[in-house]
């Protein structure tokens, strides 16, 4: 298809495609004469997931490209595409390292790791940045004075291990590896807001159970 | 205690104290002298609060300030000030309702409300920013084409309702309404990092399991 129609298919513009273009998220199209490329649904659904980064997920440009070169990157398994593009998303502020807290934090994430049977995720520890912003996120409880022990964080693992089958189980519906890692990385940032808000819903069903002699 | 106390306990500094009084984000403490006030356990409990919303939430001052008036609203019984408390916090961008995937994002939300069974929230759907929140992620999930339907969407629902208890019970640790309404303001914030790294950390578990042929 030319640039137009893969305007029209997707919903973005011209200009901001050719931004894409210049900006290398998305490949160059096979050029067909000197002005005219022709575009394929590979670029439709690079397009998709560009916008789920960008517009969506607010991730800056620089670090969209990164996710997506470990996407393209076929000469690794699929276990190391997935791992290195989810890896190269926004995991907010690195631990205070100068905080005591943050001992406690890592302290505390390394046995809740162990206790949930999460190896591999324990094998890899610090080098995994969703595993530093847990120590992050523990740590700033602890720091606060909130509950952060393992009994109260437990549960919350126990949650994550069962989102988690829910999250596989929709990137396997997609069939190629390739597919599949890009649906990884977008089902990620996409799905955020809706477990975020759901919770929050949730949270209102049980404290209208609780507080409110509600329905 | 005095500011210098206060100020030790908290871990913040007194300047910082300073601007959180002068930004009435903590009540003013009882005048002793002309130049020296009295905190109590309060303040400490407060101060712990506005940095979690402010330092850890990233909540603007004006926002953080309409929460803690909904904290410190004991006119309202316990379940309207935790809603209110609540909903206060930011909830990202309104959906866009010039956009046609909006209508389908409500239209699924509201489904979705009905089967979960969360007839506290239908009942004030559209009012409610979490079921806006909820509206805006499904439609981004279904512009970008990404499967949205009730089938995808009822697992993260039934597991946020079990996110949703494990939250109360925290919340109900604490024993008088005001600590509990402060509780689960600082619980909600603080612990959506802490969900959201799990969630990685679980899906880079579930996917050794499935690709790695792992542990």
């Amino acid at each position: 298809m030319r640039l137009a129609e893969l305007s029209e298919r997707s919903g973005v513009s011209t200009a901001t495609i050719k931004y894409y273009l210049r900006e290398r998220l998305l490949p160059p199209g096979r050029r067909i004469t000197a002005t005219q490329s022709e575009y394929d649904e590979e670029h439709l659904r690079r397009l998709r997931l560009v916008r789920a980064l960008i517009q969506v997920g607010r991730i800056p440009v620089g670090t969209a490209r990164e996710v997506l070169a470990a996407v393209e990157d076929d000469s690794r398994d699929q276990l190391s595409r997935l791992g290195t593009a989810v890896e190269a998303l926004p995991h907010g502020p690195e631990p205070d390292e100068s905080d005591p807290s943050t001992a406690v934090g890592r302290r505390t994430a390394t046995a809740l790791m162990r206790q949930a049977g999460w190896r591999f995720s324990l094998g890899i520890a610090d080098e995994f940045p969703a595993f530093r912003m847990l120590v992050g996120a523990i740590a700033a409880l602890h720091r606060l004075g909130y509950a952060c022990d393992l009994p109260h964080l437990l549960p919350y693992a126990q949650q994550a291990a069962q989102l988690a089958v829910a999250d596989l189980d929709l990137v396997e519906e997609f069939t190629t590896p390739a597919e599949q890692v890009e649906a990884a990385v977008a089902l990620t940032v996409l799905y955020e807001p809706v477990l975020l808000s759901l919770r929050r819903l949730a949270e209102a069903e049980e404290s209208n159970r609780r507080f409110g002699g509600g329905s």
